[in-house]
């Protein structure tokens, strides 16, 4: 069997298998407890000094950028702002990062320092410290980031919000919640590709939500002092990311599409297309959690972003669906982004 | 200007300094602070719950691996052994570990799943955990692993061995002695690709040291109990390495060729090159390191492997040089594996 018949998805449940089925590597000891490992945004752990957690996300040229269209230095933002996601969808706040370079000898060197800064742009913003790396020759040109985090702090230091924003633990009759807009970075990448125009501030609007993804760090912040039960950052497309989260958590959910927070920049610019970039597009970056009323009240009322309610989690026999105004259920064809099923 | 102009090292010696330059991402906090960071073999930093570490290494298809001769269990068994390497030139203990992979979608599963047999073989042999990763598509097959480590703690779980073993921490009139053997992981390589024939026994001691390459976790932690001042694993050749702690360390060394420890399976299989393959072959993943005479006596009675001294860290002004039997300077051609001056 090859990888493209499985997808990534699959694929990825299956190496999570072998790795419970073969690990003996030590859960708890003296100074570490694995609390939980593959599955999450990232991984996690308590050490004596608090939560911690480890993230990776690997960014191939061709695939997830291409630089033909995208600017070295937003590259490097990019690299940076999808590892700083996981670390918010947890709820924690990042501390170190580590780069894994795969080149040619005829890149240029000025380029590379460029997408160095793009980097260090959004390890500065949101305080993440870049520490070492490795560089290797490659036919390819691919950027790996690993980053650490750590469970948020109270005043005084001490990591007294012990719960972490985790996939797993959503509960049935809690809403469902998202920060922001989403579907813009779909548009502004088919925006891109397809050469389209639009009016002046619509394009700069697509294109930097596109290129510049913000990582939804102070947000995370405040749901993890708030006790959110669950939460995931909308990378592959909310349907595709909810999905997810509801296998995680065991539950079913159902979302309303004239809820879907996508702003008037998109809808005007794609009339027939905003809900299917909306609901599938991915690259969003917003953080979508699973909260009762009140908590959301307290979160919407602490957020500098907009939150918006749009849908509700179900018991698991109810599956994931979308529904319009007249309560009938969308056909969503494409629940977010496979890496093998498309190749 | 591009990449091969500037080669490898002077290449990360640029990004290092792009860092430095940029950085603003807090160094002290109250809960961490950054005691070094790139240009060492991992990142090291100090939390409440002691010394922490973070190492990245990235094998690339094609570069560090050729799937035509080796096996896909020991593929993934070198990719954290590296890693592990790493862990073990800082004195330091594994602990968690994430994996990036790029990868097309005509792989077949059960290989990938072999590669993963091989990682967990490495993990759980030295008390790693696999706790998470990334897979994407590319063109060409790659693997990037981080792993964290964290100090060497006492029977009561306290962190009181401070110091790690740092590149940049070797005195002027220490020995320079490596444990086990060197240039075996070379000859492995040149028997493969050039389909050599020897004795089963060596054939076997040869292709074993090239593909499964022993981290030496516990030498390590042996070193770092012990206050051993500067160490660093052999990955890229041993003059090579010795060249990167002298100049970590602002130190010059003389080493002499007559006491490389060298093994007669070498010997005897390479009768012309064994010596090229001990000093620049790389791969060895021993660690080499600097103390006094009475350390490298207590360290070398308490290790289960041999230490050989090699040599003696001299001025700055000295230079670093290899000395034969008679005190004539060999002229070392290649003083290790360069990515990009060689492509």
């Amino acid at each position: 069997m090859h990888v493209r018949d499985l997808g990534e998805f699959q694929l990825i449940e299956l190496l999570i298998n072998t790795i419970e089925r073969r690990s003996t590597g030590q859960i708890t000891n003296v100074d570490t407890h694995l609390k939980f490992a593959s599955g999450d945004d990232a991984a996690v752990w308590h050490s004596l000094g608090g939560t911690e957690i480890l993230a990776t996300d690997v960014l191939v040229e061709g695939v997830h950028f291409d630089l033909a269209t995208v600017r070295w230095r937003d590259v490097g933002w990019k690299c940076m702002a999808v590892n700083l996601s996981d670390i918010a969808a947890m709820g924690c706040v990042p501390r170190y990062a580590v780069v894994g370079l795969g080149l040619q000898g005829d890149l240029i060197v000025s380029d590379l320092i460029e997408m160095y800064e793009g980097m260090l742009d959004a390890c500065n913003q949101y305080n993440c410290r870049l520490v070492g790396g490795d560089v290797v020759s490659s036919s390819g040109f691919f950027v790996s980031v690993s980053m650490t985090g750590i469970g948020v702090r109270d005043e005084n230091g001490y990591d007294s919000y012990e719960a972490v924003l985790a996939r797993s633990t959503a509960r049935v009759g809690e809403q469902i919640a998202i920060t922001g807009h989403i579907g813009c970075s779909s548009g502004g990448g088919k925006m891109i590709r397809d050469q389209l125009k639009f009016d002046q501030q619509i394009m700069s609007h697509l294109k930097s939500t596109h290129f510049r993804p913000i990582p939804r760090i102070p947000e995370g912040v405040i749901l993890a002092k708030n006790a959110v039960s669950a939460a995931i950052d909308v990378s592959d497309g909310l349907v595709g990311d909810l999905k997810k989260l509801c296998k995680a958590s065991e539950v079913g959910a159902v979302v309303k599409s004239n809820k879907m927070p996508a702003d008037n920049f998109l809808r005007d610019s794609f009339p027939n297309e905003w809900m299917n970039m909306a609901l599938c597009g991915g690259e969003d970056y917003e953080l979508m959690f699973t909260a009762s009323d009140d908590v959301i009240e307290t979160v919407t009322e602490l957020m500098e972003i907009p939150v918006s309610v749009i849908g509700e989690v179900l018991p698991a026999s109810s599956g994931v669906n979308v529904i319009d105004d007249d309560g009938s259920r969308l056909d969503i064809d494409q629940g977010g982004w496979d890496h093998f099923s498309l190749t």
